[in-house]
């Protein structure tokens, strides 16, 4: 257990304190909802404002390249490229994860020229992964087998098995796969790896490149800082390129798009997943979160924010397991297994909702996913939250459930946050 | 020919003359490319700070449902909904057009169960288009057919064709189809209709209902305004609801998408073309532009938008015939087939490239096309053009010609435009 002084001077003497000034936080608020929507970095706002007014509206139509729109899909993603392992030039930004994933899967099964046509997935996966990949085996001809447990994924890497699609960090429980390890399994039964780095980039290191992974996608609004509904990534491993043809024919995945030839050629490389024109003003949000990753590379890059995120989780389980003993804890406790999550479980007997909603009237923001059991998740952004913030969240938990606050009516209705 | 005291006159007393003052436009340019990017509504700035600062920075995740977030699609849709002929309820703002055409097209050949698999268009339709349309039938074993002109359409319209797809305004000619006729003959022929609005939503009058089109799809930043990359707008004729079935089936496209269930159900209506999370940033610029278009609902709606918009083109039609003898236009002169642009092909001795390059270097801001004829477009958005812009616009033009200002060395590069 750790006192809120002990967690004062853990704060003070954190090397990546500075970074948390880089964004705004409502006041009184202990935000730890950055795996669902990051917080607003400072300069974001006016980035965008310039972006609206001067690009847009004194620029116009010659932003396109005066203010390096068209180039914005490949800017933005060779500024990702070194978080998730990549190299420049291998990722582009554009569309949703949703779409990203249809194209990739897509690509992986055509590369496995129908010869398989299934595809392993986690029946725990996030829905639009596995909604996807039922479209995409259907069109194929081929079927989603989903593991009930990590355990049950290596036995379905069989001679059938064309593909292997998992999110590296489970949205609900916050367990991370080996990518690595289960790229290899995949590649020795013959299958493609395709990883969802959605609960992922931006806050757990990353070697795309070094596991050898086919292909990966992944969210700009979590750990990434994008804004709500920013744009999504994609990278195909280069061995790839030129072999694969994904059907989101749009024309910015043209070889040579303004030669407004009739006849779709792909582009070579990761330029023929982009289809449509980009959503610059969407793009422009996270090309400015980008800038507070390169803060935060000066100050250790990736391996300080994995070392204080691993601190955080672990103080709070910690705090849990002493403030909260009736709490299941259903985020592993080994840190090789965890993303920047954690998840708690309480007893049935308690409308862990309502908990949720008590939590948030008191300024500790997590969410509330339901199923058996219904979670209560709690992300810990490395970039913006600090030791103080991971004791006094406990300690506001135990209070709501000491006090039995939760059992307020207005905390028992239901509604759609994602 | 009009003198600039006659077109000031026009101006002076042209009812939708206020709306102009709603748009930021930088100050001694003539913009005539609305049709590629429409301009900057001066209230769009201070509405995406708000998202941005307060829905985002401030509201954070609680914004999608306290600030309407989830709603976006949908509450846009509805906006949208009576400018394209169409009820609430059936239009959806999501993802790119390109997108949007992939999913219509394919829920378009799935209602014809693979007893058609032929899709017509044209040859000159907006390459994006006709690449979709290659990836769609392909993935179904049909075939795209391309006429070269539009009187070559009918005869296409067989036993064996599935689906007419066609963009309503052609984005070279600015042409515009007949969309009750070419549905009619279509349906004639059991075959379904398809229609690209990029060039006509905001610009001219649409009544998909009453063509009993069978689906459409449409550009948010054109002449919508929405801002570069503005999210696309999808339709489906009600009588398709509970009928159809297409292949990006993203957790927000479900029937009930947070319940979490691991089998995807589409929801029934136009819901289920969401695919993954919306744009928010990029959606509140096309909301803010709806606004533009609830005052011109005010003064006279498209009635009176549609008037201004031919009085413009014909004005501009006038002013090439006489001051520019020896220009092509390319556009039709029959106002039913004329869209809201006028498309310039000069003789082959000139280099309009050069020549566009040297338009813009003097403020009047079109765009140029390669091809056979390579065009000079000109595009008359009736919420801000003006007839001086018109006169103004044809007297730079026609000086640039007779000074011969375009063989400068700087208007001769090539550039990517779009």
């Amino acid at each position: 257990m750790t006192t809120r002084e002990q967690a004062a001077a853990l704060d003070a003497r954190d090397p990546l304190a500075p970074l948390r000034e880089l964004f705004t936080l409502p006041p009184g608020v202990i935000y730890l909802d950055g795996n669902s929507l990051g917080a607003l970095p400072k300069a974001t706002p006016a980035r965008i404002a310039r972006a609206v007014e001067q690009e847009w509206g004194q620029g116009l139509i010659a932003s396109w390249n005066n203010a390096g729109w068209i180039d914005l899909p490949r800017r933005l993603g060779d500024r990702l490229a070194p978080w998730i392992g990549a190299r420049a030039g291998e990722v582009l930004v554009a569309d949703s994860t949703s779409v990203n994933l249809y194209k990739v899967l897509h690509a992986a099964l055509q590369l496995q020229q129908g010869k398989r046509k299934i595809v392993v997935s986690e029946r725990s996966n996030f829905p639009t992964d596995n909604y996807i990949a039922q479209s995409v085996v259907r069109s194929h001809g081929g079927e989603l087998i989903l593991a009930d447990s990590p355990e049950d994924i290596p036995p379905l890497l069989d001679e059938r098995c064309a593909v292997l699609m998992l999110t590296h960090v489970n949205y609900r429980s916050g367990r991370m796969h080996d990518m690595a390890l289960l790229t290899r399994w995949a590649h020795q039964a013959g299958a493609l790896a395709v990883w969802d780095l959605a609960h992922s980039a931006g806050a757990v290191p990353l070697d795309l490149l070094g596991a050898a992974a086919d292909f990966a996608i992944g969210c700009g609004y979590k750990y990434l800082n994008g804004g709500p509904g920013a744009p999504s990534f994609v990278w195909m491993h280069p061995r790839h390129q030129g072999q694969v043809w994904q059907p989101l024919t749009g024309w910015l995945g043209h070889a040579a798009p303004f030669e407004f030839s009739p006849e779709y050629r792909p582009a070579a490389g990761i330029q023929q997943y982009q289809c449509g024109t980009p959503a610059v003003l969407a793009m422009t949000g996270l090309d400015s979160a980008l800038d507070v990753f390169d803060e935060a590379a000066k100050l250790g890059g990736m391996g300080a924010l994995r070392a204080k995120s691993l601190a955080l989780t672990e103080a709070f389980i910690a705090e849990i397991d002493a403030r909260v003993p009736t709490a299941w804890v259903a985020t592993p406790r080994e840190a090789a297994l965890r993303g920047s999550q954690v998840s708690v479980a309480l007893p049935s007997d308690i409308d862990s909702y309502a908990v949720m909603q008590a939590l948030i009237s008191r300024g500790v923001i997590g969410d509330f996913r339901a199923g058996t059991p219904a979670l209560l998740r709690f992300g810990f952004t490395p970039l913006y939250t600090r030791f103080v913030d991971v004791v006094d969240a406990v300690s506001v938990l135990a209070d709501v459930l000491a006090t039995e606050a939760w059992r307020t009516p207005e905390f028992q209705r239901r509604s759609a946050v994602t």
